[in-house]
This record gives structure tokens, sequence and C-alpha cells, in this order.
């Protein structure tokens, strides 16, 4: 049956990508440039996220950004205000981005003046988890709206992330978002994963997230 | 390269999918059994809107619910506490459900007493479009803390589906939604498309998607 099908090809495309996202990591610590995999929901906030980041960072790193998207510009438009290099990835349907959509978008962005290239992913907390992008650090973002229980539903991502970003807590008042039970549930699946509680909107909390960003470019880089 | 084989036997599936959904909406429309697929991002509130569903309209149809998850029962829990019959579907990892899973999930759950059957799909706005489930009527949830530019990013989704449901109404002044800019997006893609603002918390807005729904099934099932 088709599901059987779908199964087996991809565990050969896993084993493909693996060996390419290891390939590509390879040259990005030659070339000295860190990536960045963003990941979250649909409207989680990434992009607002990112322009913080960008105003906060940019005179001490150069940054790049992919933007993918199933379809539409507008979040390469939002990222290009900010004065940073930008491309726009259309996915054409697919609802993630593997090793080799990445490096093609690498090519597009050029990465040899750059510090720090940040992949902003598909607004999914499923498929994007289980391909390697090439990515130094996977980072996610979950939005107190979206509700304290997705550990439990979407148990890969949090696996996968190095740093969890909760946002939008300007508006934990309004919500029934426990961050207690929500960071309890993420340590259980990842126990190593940095939680940072944030609101892109006010830039509550952030500088962690600068600090953290800033320290691991360095790192990767030296 | 893997993106062309992806490509390639996507297309295999979905043809065989297509007819299998088919093959699925009949056999409902004999049994006089309505199927109802509910799509939505993470965190929308498919799962408090489907309760208060399923209370507003259980003493007049006979409802049978499907959660589907990736992983966790946390959603058929909640969904038994009303008194209706639940299953929960383990997608073992896959985005999306195909018809012949909704299948499998129609036999488990045993459809010949129940008028309306409801598929609560992985919270995605990317994979479960392109699937058709079998279902009569596919209805999706957007809510305002997602943003209103989601019919940009998201065309199919908002494409494929008869009514969409924008939630959390009761918040939408803490957010830049606007949902006029929302509703024209929409309809650019979709001019049929039902379009009804609710908030699942307090219960506005909800008697008209309530009316729908029962118009719906009646119907199907006359």
């Amino acid at each position: 049956m088709s599901e059987f099908k779908v199964i087996e090809i991809k565990k050969n495309i896993l084993e493909d990508n693996d060996r390419e996202a290891e390939c590509l990591r390879g040259e990005l610590k030659e070339n000295r440039t860190f990536l960045l995999n963003l990941m979250s929901s649909p409207g989680a906030g990434k992009t607002t996220t990112l322009v913080r980041t960008i105003e906060a960072l940019k005179d001490r790193l150069r940054i790049g950004v992919m933007e993918a998207d199933i379809d539409s510009d507008v979040d390469a438009d939002t990222i290009a205000k900010t004065g940073v290099r930008a491309v726009q990835i259309h996915t054409r349907g697919m609802c993630h981005l593997d090793a080799d959509m990445t490096r093609q978008g690498l090519e597009s962005l050029g990465t040899e003046d750059l510090d720090l290239a940040v992949l902003e992913n598909v607004g999914n907390l499923v498929c994007p988890a289980e391909f390697d992008t090439g990515a130094v650090k996977n980072v996610m973002i979950l939005s107190v709206p979206e509700g304290d229980d997705k550990p439990l539903k979407y148990p890969l991502m949090f696996s996968i992330c190095d740093v969890l970003l909760i946002n939008k807590i300007d508006v934990l008042s309004y919500f029934d978002f426990d961050i207690d039970s929500c960071v309890a549930r993420v340590r259980r699946l990842n126990p190593d994963i940095q939680i940072i509680p944030v609101s892109s909107r006010t830039g509550e909390g952030l500088d962690a997230w600068y600090d953290w960003l800033y320290e691991q470019v360095q790192q990767w880089n030296r």
C-alpha cells in the first residue's frame, strides 16, 4: 500500500540527506560561517524575532537570511528592510527544507562574507524536524497562544532543538499556558535544551537569546 | 537527486489517494455518515472548537471523533469526556492523514450508528492540504495570534477548504490582525469559502458554525 512505499523511500532520502548535511556543515566550518535553522508553527513569531535579532547583532556580525516559504515573498521583504542580505526560497509545496535545498539557498545567498546565515524554515512542527539542513544549531519558537501541551504532540521537534524560545509572554495572562508545565514536558524530551521565555514584540527576555547566539557564532568561527 | 525522486513518487501517491478518497466518500454516502476534516496549525483551537461543537449538536446528531496526532492521547481524552465515541490515531511521524489512514480510523471508530464523524487532522497547514481524506467537507481554523498574512504563505490550505473559522477573536485587541485584510486575501484564493469569526473560548460567533454544519449533515444524510 502507498503508506508502506512512502516510509521506505523516506528512509533512503533521510540517509542521503544526513550525508549531505554533514558535508554542508564541514564546508561551513571551513568557510567560518555559522548556519542557524529557525523553526516553529505558522505565526509563532519567527520573522519578528529574527528582525529583532538582526538589529541587535548586525553591528557585530555579518548576517544573511534565507526565508523559506511555500509561496509569497513577504518575509524576505521584511528582512531586507533591516539592511541585511536576504533571499526567498520557494519550496513549491514542500513542507520542509532538506540539506540540498539549503545548499542551493546558501549558494544563492552567497556566504563568503557572512559570519551568520539564518534559515527561516517553513512554518511546521512536523516535517522540518526530520530533515537535517546542515545547520550548526537548531532553534525553535513555541508561542504562548499555541498552548503548553505542544511538546506532548510534536516530540521530535522539541527533541532535536538546541534552544527553545517561548514567545509572546506579553500575552501570557490572556491564555491558559503554564510555563513550568511546558518546561517540564520539554526537559523530559530534551534535558540539555536551553529554554528562554521572550516577547519579540516588547523585547523582554531577548538579551539572553542574543548572548547565546553571539557566543555560538564566535565559537564556531574561531 | 532526492528532491526529484520525492516529487515523482508523491504524484503516484496522490493519484492513488484521490481514487481511495472518492471510494471512501461513496461508502459514507451509502451509510449516511457525514465525514468532516478539521485542519489548522498547532494550537489554533481545533479541540476546543470541537468540544463546543459536540456540546451544541450531540442531542441532534450521533457524533464520533478521530483524533490524529504524531504522538500522545491528550485530545482523545478531552473529546471522550464529552460522552461521544473517540479514537486516537497515531501517525507515527506522518505529517498528515491520507484516505487509507482515514478509512482505518473510521473502521476502528465504527460508523454504522453515526450521523457525523469528525477527523481532527495533524496540526499542520502544509501537508494535510495535499491529501484528500475522503471527507465530505474540509474546514480549517486560523487563529488571530498566527497573523492575517497566513493565506499568502499557505495558499493551498485556504483554497481547498469549505469553511474558515477565524478563532480567538476575543484577543483581537492584543494582536496586529486585520480581519478585513485576512478575508480579502482568503477570498482571492477561494471566492466561495464561508468565513466565520469565532471565539471558541467565549462561544462568540459559533452559532453560525453549528447551523452550517448541522445543515450540511442533514443534506448529506437525507
